[in-house]
This record gives structure tokens, C-alpha cells and sequence, in this order.
């Protein structure tokens, strides 16, 4: 294995937006949209693009429920997103470590 | 300081092609284009492009010579490549580690 060939870098992940949506949900059992957008410092539309990218790749799962009557959404990372964050910082970590 | 802010991350090395050169060009003293494009697994279109761009960002430069009448381009890091390499790194860190 060649740790510079730069295609071993997850690209859904490798985003910086996404890369900070990852490390935000990979800590904690899931957070609500506001809690993220004011985390990784995102607008509202940036965030939800992104988050809807990582869903799609089934990295991250959306909880939706109403509480007093208004709708909140709870993002969490999956058990694929998770193994892919780990795969995706080994990668990563070889590479800057040289 | 909020390490999950993700605009943190200096978005010139944030690019999985420009962080693989970067990567490849702080370990060694200078590298040759086709030893760069081979090492981290590029065309060699997009690894000129990716070049160009971190060469006006001051982050790398280029000594052109010829060698046996052939022209022959060798990159390095510059001193301030060197430095955002290394905060790029730092915040990286911070960001993966939680």
C-alpha cells in the first residue's frame, strides 16, 4: 500500500465541512441540527447539503420527532460511519505523520 | 477556540490531492513531477493544476532546469508551507481526536 496515493482518503468524508460533522457525531450519541450548525460554525443550507450527502452514504441516520409540538431532528453516526471515520483517520494519520 | 469550526482547516491544503503533495513534499528536500504523480497516484493534468495552486499560495515552489538538454521541474515546500502544513496538522488533530 502506498500511504500518498491520495484516492485512499475517504471523499465523502474528506470535506471540511463533513470531516467536522463526523467528528462532532462521532462523539456524542446524537445531536440535534442547531447544536451541529453552531458546533462546525455552518450556515443552514451548507449544513443540510452536507448532512443530506453523508445520510445518503449511510454514514449518518436522522431521528425526526415533535416535541411540544415542533419537529426536531437528532443526527447520529451509523455503525458504517463510524467504521469509514476510523478508516478515514488511519489514512489520514499515515499520510501526515511522514 | 472551537476546534469543531471546520473553516479552521486552511482550505488550500484541505484537498485530497493538494494534502498528499504537501505531505510528500515536507519529507523530502525536493521532488521531481513524475516522482510526485506517481508517489501519490495522480494524472498528470490534475497534479499540475494542484501544483500551480499551492505555488500561488507561496505554500511550494518550483526550481526548472535542464538535465541532458531536458527540462526538468523539481518542487519544494516553502518556509511558508512549511508553517500553514503545520497548523493544518495541528488543527487536524484537534478535530480527529475527539
Amino acid at each position: 500500500m502506498n500511504e500518498f496515493d491520495y484516492q485512499q482518503l475517504d471523499e465523502i468524508i474528506h470535506s471540511r465541512i463533513r470531516l467536522a460533522i463526523m467528528a462532532v457525531l462521532i462523539s456524542v450519541d446524537e445531536a440535534e441540527f442547531t447544536f451541529l450548525r453552531d458546533k462546525i460554525n455552518a450556515t443552514d443550507g451548507n449544513l443540510s447539503t452536507h448532512l443530506k450527502k453523508l445520510d445518503e452514504a449511510g454514514y449518518i441516520a436522522v431521528n425526526k420527532s415533535f416535541e411540544s409540538r415542533k419537529p426536531v431532528s437528532r443526527y447520529l453516526i451509523t455503525q458504517k460511519g463510524r467504521k469509514a471515520f476510523e478508516m478515514y483517520v488511519e489514512h489520514l494519520e499515515k499520510l501526515i505523520k511522514k
